[in-house]
């Protein structure tokens, strides 16, 4: 993709062995779009994207993997500022136009010096270098913002706007602390179409509110979760109009990425086996479809039965049953896969506890059905991705830093 | 105790070789209070216990283990029928004087007949029996009771009202399932002090809002949960005002045995090796200070970590931040044990993070205190208490019902 350039490193902050440092840096400034944890106790480098986001353009992109820089107090924006200031100075740009991710543990300051001299002594070699990043310059690049993930998760797409071909490039890291509204995930779509920043934006909330706000793993929610956009705007007329006819397959495309890449933290999962699509239909309202689905996908009662093959349905009742909503119980009906296990307010006649263990067994992607039985208007699920909870959740978890 | 007697026995429905059928019958009408689950896809017993329990008088209570009668259509509402149906013609009573409380596995019909034939083939030799329920045979009921505890959970205590010594007997049952609004646990309160049912109704709520409605294991809500109290008259005049200065110690000994209780069933949490205190004070309200507390408590990550004796306060922090709360991150405190750990926005000064983990390490009762610095005229702390997520929950929670 032409417009851009990418840079790998070993930092020596955290990993030993492999690269935990990516730079990027646009040839003209591009168009950037951006979508941010709601957790309040975001840390420093969101705060600062988020400030710098309304300008909408960016020069480059710092991500460092092994250390939130979350919950670091003064010291935490310091190591943005000196960062900022240093590249800044190096590339010619201002200081608001430096994007900056990092993820990793929470509370413990950053060590500023190694990013920076890491990216000081490289920075020659990439003067050299042309804007134009290859496919695996991404590859790379989705490798080093890894933590406890298992595998790279990076996607490539490309689509006509008009009669111009453009690509859309997509990676994206995270595995614990997953929950609605993001939680230590990081996600970065980059394309060479030229559109507006704030028509990206609409494109990006759009996808992210289908894909990676659709998924939990434990319904924690990170200090640091982020997605951004970015435009080289390389190619093409200038998209303006969120409503272009000439942007629709754009527009899908980017929604299937982002799900695509949702899907795949999911899989990655902390210690995941399986993963579990949660569909709910004939609803009261988007709002209550959600909320009943989450309730479900982040149940450990649930997440264990999948684990085990367990067709224990009646936990699947007693998520619904959680939540604030008021339901006949004799309207509901629900399958695992094509099996309908509850109705009438009871187990199915047709019921066979055998066959829905085995489809539980034998399949990685278990689908749970709800009708709700509401509102026979809302046939299109709502759909939920979430993974199995085992035994490997708990040893990650347990320590997770040493 | 005067005024009642018990029965239990094995029904044959479940379990093989223990108890798991519980029955107690009233000399005269006992008084009675309940406070059940807000779980709306309530088990056929809750709904007929709130049902009955307007009339405030109880003559009989009929408890099993091993099924819930939970999600069970009109089969589930026919077995309430046929069982207190035949029980009251064989006591004399009416129907709707006769509760019933089901636990265990959700949408498996109950085998009513084996109840009916254990209820009758013991019968003759109950109308024998004196009512004076000696303290083991309130042991053996709290033993009847369980189904995936590990150890019973049984309270007596004595107090003055005026000048007559009255008695109360508490037992409970609970492991999983437990979260706000009770879930999966049963508890039952039962004294022989005279006292109006809707003074003990108040009473009873005011000791659940503090215990009870106070601990999570895994933030799932069970179908099933019931409190009752029961009182015999047999002791005193009678109670007939709230504020009556007599019974001020027998209110606050009722708060203290739901406590000891509630946090018993924390202790037996499914495969929890620790009990974890959250204490949150210097909160903004009373909502916020329990939303802070649970947000904690059931954090998958934070459970984690302390079943690792890991100190990783940043989860702490990741909590706290995924409610819907704005929060100044300079103004937060928080403790494990007496251990400052964060400050200021960040980690304390005075931190030692191999002292904190050795704190965690060799505890078994892990404080994690949390101060908000929002409103310093609520000093007093919110306690909610959870347990450790280890892979003995995991491993119980797979095949739970093989």
């Amino acid at each position: 993709m032409k417009g851009l350039k990418i840079f790998t490193t070993n930092s020596g902050i955290k990993y030993k062995n492999r690269d935990d440092l990516l730079l990027i840096i646009f040839e003209n400034f591009a168009s950037v779009a951006g979508v941010f944890t709601k957790n309040t106790m975001c840390a420093a480098p969101v705060t600062w994207c988020k400030k710098i986001l309304k300008k909408g353009i960016a020069k480059a992109l710092i991500v460092n993997a092994g250390n939130a820089n979350a919950y670091t107090g003064k010291i935490g924006f310091d190591s943005i500022e000196k960062k900022v200031s240093f590249l800044s100075l190096k590339i010619n740009c201002k200081k608001n136009e430096i994007f900056i991710s990092s993820t990793g543990v929470i509370g413990e300051d950053l060590k500023t010096d190694l990013i920076i001299k890491s990216i000081d002594s490289k920075i020659s070699i990439i003067e050299n270098e042309q804007y134009n990043a290859s496919e695996d310059d991404f590859i790379k690049a989705s490798g080093a913002i890894l933590t406890t993930d298992t595998t790279q998760k990076f996607i490539k797409k490309t689509c006509f706007i008009g009669k111009d071909e453009v690509t859309i490039y997509a990676f994206a890291k995270g595995a614990g602390m997953i929950a609605p509204n993001m939680a230590t995930m990081l996600a970065y779509f980059f394309t060479d179409a030229k559109i507006d920043s704030q028509i990206l934006q609409l494109i990006l909330k759009e996808a992210v509110d289908n894909s990676f706000n659709m998924i939990t793993v434990d319904s924690d929610q990170s200090t640091n979760d982020t997605v951004l956009f970015f435009s080289t705007n390389k190619v093409g007329k200038n998209i303006t109009d969120i409503n272009d006819k000439q942007i629709i397959e754009f527009k899908k495309i980017v929604k299937e990425m982002a799900i695509y890449l949702a899907k795949r933290i999911v899989v990655d999962g902390e210690g995941a086996k399986k993963t579990i699509e949660i569909q709910i239909i004939n609803y009261k309202n988007e709002i209550q479809a959600k909320k009943v689905a989450f309730s479900i996908a982040n149940s450990p009662l649930v997440k264990t039965a999948i684990a085990g093959a367990d067709p224990n349905w009646g936990r699947i009742i007693m998520a619904i049953g959680k939540t604030e909503y008021k339901f006949s119980q004799e309207k509901i009906q629900i399958w695992f896969g094509d099996f309908l296990v509850a109705k009438n307010g009871r187990k199915s006649e047709n019921y066979i506890e055998n066959n829905v263990h085995n489809y539980l067994k034998d399949n990685e992607n278990v689908i749970i059905r709800v009708d709700l039985g509401i509102n026979k208007n809302n046939p299109n699920p709502i759909i939920v991705w979430t993974s199995d909870l085992n035994e490997e959740y708990i040893k990650i978890n347990k320590d997770y830093r040493s």
